[in-house]
């Protein structure tokens, strides 16, 4: 059975998350309901991955609010208003987290003429269907994914987009696991990821915490494996589709999809449906970030590797053309990219 | 003015050498003489790179037979023989080191009849001429490739084949390091080039140290900057051409050059001709080695990165179809993979 990455506790009111900076060395859960320790949480990336963001905020926000003395409704609002300001401050670029505690700020104001015990049961139903919702969702394109997966694949798939980066299915993982609960057998091969490693430290991790045959490999090694024919199917997550389908996503993906082409290999990109941005015409349209040095040449930030006049190239992430993609998995449907459409 | 990685101190008579295993962090220089501090050196990687591995043995055997204080010349080949056994054991695998330990045996063998001081003499000439040959081929290697590269040219490349496997100019790197002297500017990008991480170690550093304006990325990262159109040319060394033109070379390599092809990047293998195996019909022929999984999950031997139960892919080369490759450039010329013949 799968763990939660996030989730309340209903009893103590109070938002419950395995600490992702213990990982893989030590599984550490943690239990909190102050306004400070949630913040730090997330901007210290102890929970990462936007949809674990906005669950997690969503759910703090409401474990912190579950103690407030107010006893008028402004005043539990005004209190409401501040927390969910210090919280969405911890990672301001995260949207799921700005869009989470949006939706349960509206929901405390649509309800502002109950009792206050009134608003925190009903900001307690919100974070809860936030919750709900992410696996819902995620199970979904879990299950569309099982239409274009076969029984005994092999897999690979590229940074982390699994379920500790939602609340348990995850997006790219979600037919791995969804298929393991309806009796599949998939063999993984998991992308180290550099330089941050997410998957090794976090994708591998939780596919063999969950009984997944996974096989670890360095970034440069898909290509060796594509050749033997071990690969049947690269899998991987997104952070934007562009409205053409070109899709942006963790650093390497590009490389992957061309080497993918190369070998007749599927190439497939799982993601809610909400990540396709139909205001954004291609993927010139994506600003791609360009990160710190250090991530590069300090490995695990306990040694330096190279020369200190070599300069560094560190995108965060790049763009995969339509053309390279065979289909999106939504939680709408499989969509090739010529086939996206907002009204779908 | 570049450095050598390996060279004899003549008035000595000593191995002089950088030492390749506190690189990058600290640049130690060693003299040797002793027969069991120079297998250590060899066995250690203190020196690394068949053909400076090569180099070494050559005047590593002739430092420690300078010292002997044998009369005759029959006591004088059987101590160098004796020597030559324990400098060969070293590294069993690495074919330069027993061709350069046979061919000063050789040498000594033919010259039985002179006298010890005369035969020493000989000796430290054949040692000598190894060293300048080495040194030739890769100058000719780097002026061959300058006919295919262009002055400003930014240039991509994968794992280290530069100075520091060889005695000055390295294979893939001699394009760089003569084209420099010529006035001709160049910016490299180099490959870290995990688990072992030779480009960032050793490449960004050799080519740092020698002015060369060097750009380090991960090797996910290529793909992102061939899009951009930031490469004119890969270049890549490598360990065994067959006859029909597939090349093996570390691993990375074959994605490299099929993303080099998407792009319409030209991709160049340099190699001294005697690296073309005629006798080896296509890349199915080569074997490739499997390395340890500690390599990919100990990062720096300092910190486990993955779960206990994740498999390891750890392959330590590929092999390039020769399609992919746009010309090979040795020193007797540049051809394409349909030119490689024998007798060139």
């Amino acid at each position: 059975m799968l763990k939660d990455t996030v989730w309340m506790d209903t009893e103590k009111d109070a938002l419950c998350c395995i600490d992702q900076t213990k990982l893989p060395e030590r599984v550490v859960f943690l239990t909190l309901y102050e306004a400070k320790e949630i913040y730090t949480a997330i901007k210290n990336l102890v929970i990462r991955g936007a949809p674990a963001i906005g669950v997690a905020a969503a759910i703090g926000l409401y474990s912190v609010c579950a103690r407030f003395e107010d006893t008028t409704s402004e005043g539990f609002l005004y209190s409401l208003q501040k927390t969910a300001e210090l919280l969405n401050s911890s990672r301001p670029t995260a949207v799921n987290l700005s869009w989470a505690l949006k939706r349960m700020l509206l929901k405390a104001e649509q309800n502002k003429n109950e009792s206050v015990e009134d608003i925190k049961s009903i900001l307690k139903k919100e974070a809860i269907s936030i919750y709900e919702e992410d696996i819902r969702v995620c199970y979904k394109i879990g299950e569309n994914g099982l239409s274009v997966l076969k029984d005994g694949y092999k897999i690979l798939t590229h940074c982390n987009a699994g379920s500790l980066a939602a609340v348990r299915y995850g997006t790219a993982l979600a037919p791995i696991y969804v298929g393991k609960e309806k009796g599949y057998n998939f063999k993984v091969y998991a992308d180290e990821t550099r330089p941050l490693l997410q998957g090794a430290r976090l994708t591998a991790f939780e596919l063999c915490e969950n009984g997944i045959d996974t096989t670890l490999l360095c970034d440069n090694m898909s290509a060796s494996l594509m050749q033997k024919g071990e690969v049947d199917a690269v899998i991987v997550g997104c952070d934007r589709v562009a409205a053409n389908g070109d899709a942006a996503n963790k650093i390497g993906t590009l490389g992957v999809a061309i080497i993918a082409k190369m070998f007749s290999v599927p190439f497939y990109v799982c993601a809610p449906f909400s990540t396709i941005d139909f205001n954004c015409k291609s993927g010139k349209d994506i600003i791609i970030e360009q990160r710190a040095p250090s991530e590069v040449i300090d490995l695990h930030y306990t040694h330096r590797m190279t020369h200190p006049d070599a300069k560094v190239y560190n995108p965060a992430f790049d763009v995969t053309p339509a053309d390279l993609i065979t289909a999106f998995i939504t939680e709408k449907g499989v969509f090739a990219p010529k086939e996206l459409k907002g009204d779908l």
